[in-house]
């Protein structure tokens, strides 16, 4: 069982950017509930709507935190619609938000997930503040799930983007590209690979780390979220190839 | 009368932009005097010197925080020249930063105000950091107002943008945009409009909720400000429309 | 000697954006160690790799915190590489990052300087994580240096640009633009200067405020960072005078 923290940590990841009030708004009615509530942001910076994105993020992001953490998840073009809200109990730590995939990639076997009581005076536009910032308040003081939602065993999630392995190659694709023009892979770090090409014309060597190539060179390193990402070395990755996310990307072994 | 707490909450708007070391300064000017403050970003990522929009912005959140709770806003082109700096007293909540209307829309019938009396080692281009940061951080401690200040009669305040009533229709306007494009109007949602028309030439009915219409069609929801906003689903109004802050908006009864 | 205290404030700069979970994750395996640690964002908006602008910006801010507080920075193209990591003390304050010239703006004569262990276990790309912040948190908690590291004698330092003294003039150079388009100088604003002049076609008298010229006019002042800056009132000196950082400046006495 999870055990929440009178002082608990709660992470926040929203598309609302950091520009209007409404990344604020929602820490303000955390506070107004819990003073002492320590609130980290994830991130508000994807584009609107990036929920596999979102989801991809808090796989990598959460197990930084202590368990217990109560993550706060906003990505919800939904809102205000019948769409469920959710609280998911996975490997010790709370998500909550809207069930719409954002929580596919950190579910257990042990996962609980509990629909939200929606309350009738909440706003049709602004659940991260009227619905969602509550419940996440309520569970980083010690309010168990089951009384704050109902458990139900159907909620959307989606597969990880599954790997073909043949003779002596893999193929996967590009799921993430981060601010350097990183391209990181569904490939996983744990197969030996030689070498990469992207998209049948650029080809990346597998190295240990970056400046083990030339500037402006392609190379391949195991990231640090377990997956191999192609990078290129003091410039962006992501330009120089052209390459989008869900490019396709061939692991020689 | 407003009742500060030792561990206060001071949340903190600026023009600042998070890429310099403008925003961290006052930061630790704050934390120097008062380790056990909680400090909350609004924004820093305004356009340089929109004022209006700040106050606009204020206005929708301060509410969200508990009273007590001190609200340090700095858009200040003025910084330096005898411009009065001000602390509001207002709802129970206090603000602290340059006369310059920013605090227009969170005066009540109690309000007070205070000019600051200002120090004159302090730099003449950087008072958030030497004047309004001190000033917010002993409020935070329980200093009242009027030891930092002398009350004052005249300020600043500009005029909400007023609506036009007919027989059957209402005359705003596009007050602000937010980062989603949705355009926010001064026309309230206790107002029962149909539909809207923008610039004479689109049209957005009134809705309940984003996912009512189809993708990138318009529609009108009563916004979490408490104002009738226009949305493109799954899309940006704004770009759609070409729309800008003073846009007029005509609702049909 | 430098005094941590155990709800240390630790400070966080890096290249990393605020749109991937590359910060959180800082941050979350700080919070894992010492929950109790207040972690300040100084910025991470930094086009990548800009190891100078860093530096000057740590220069800046790092008086406005108290002593005994941990400036963790993070630009680090060579992550993974055989470059140091290093702990520097100075002015009563830690600074942790890589040995690249990040803090030579920071030392002074009772600099120390200190070689950090590194552990077998950590990624090759992401020592913000792995190394650095474990070594913060450890300072926070009144860990001394001397139990994280090895003492150094060398270690990347760069020299700040020097200024040419002449006759009745002094040529320096823009150092830093910030987000107001503001052309910081290496002009110290002690040297008492009556107007600048730049690339040889603009010219900038110097005054006391911003608002002391007309809109859209230059004006130099002195900044709130101890030296000469070029601005536009209510404009943007950057875009105006299409100038770069090490664009020359001449200062007439």
């Amino acid at each position: 069982m999870i055990t929440a923290r009178k002082h608990g940590i709660i992470t926040f990841l929203s598309d609302f950017g950091m520009r209007d009030w409404y990344v604020p708004a929602v820490k303000g009615e955390i506070l107004k509930k819990n003073p002492a509530a320590m609130i980290i942001d994830i991130t508000h910076g994807l584009d609107p709507f990036s929920v596999r994105e979102a989801a991809f993020i808090l796989k990598n992001v959460y197990r930084s935190f202590p368990t217990g953490t109560v993550h706060l998840a906003v990505i919800d073009p939904g809102v205000g619609s019948p769409r469920h809200a959710i609280i998911v109990c996975s490997h010790g730590h709370y998500f909550v938000g809207p069930d719409n995939g954002l929580f596919s990639y950190v579910c257990s076997r042990d996962t609980g997930v509990y629909a939200i009581k929606e309350k009738r005076s909440a706003s049709r536009t602004f659940h991260a503040r009227d619905i969602f910032a509550p419940v996440a308040v309520s569970l980083s003081m010690g309010i168990k799930p089951q009384a704050l939602g109902v458990r139900v065993r159907k909620f959307v999630r989606f597969k990880f983007p599954p790997l073909i392995k043949k003779h002596r190659l893999v193929k996967g694709e590009v799921i993430y590209i981060d601010r350097f023009g990183n391209l990181i892979t569904n490939i996983p770090g744990t197969i030996k690979v030689r070498r990469f090409v992207i998209n049948d014309s650029y080809m990346a060597p597998v190295g240990s780390y970056y400046g083990q190539t030339k500037v402006d060179r392609l190379i391949a390193l195991r990231g640090s979220a377990g997956y191999y990402e192609i990078a290129s070395y003091g410039g962006d990755a992501a330009n120089k190839t052209n390459v989008h996310i869900g490019t396709k990307v061939i692991g020689y072994l």
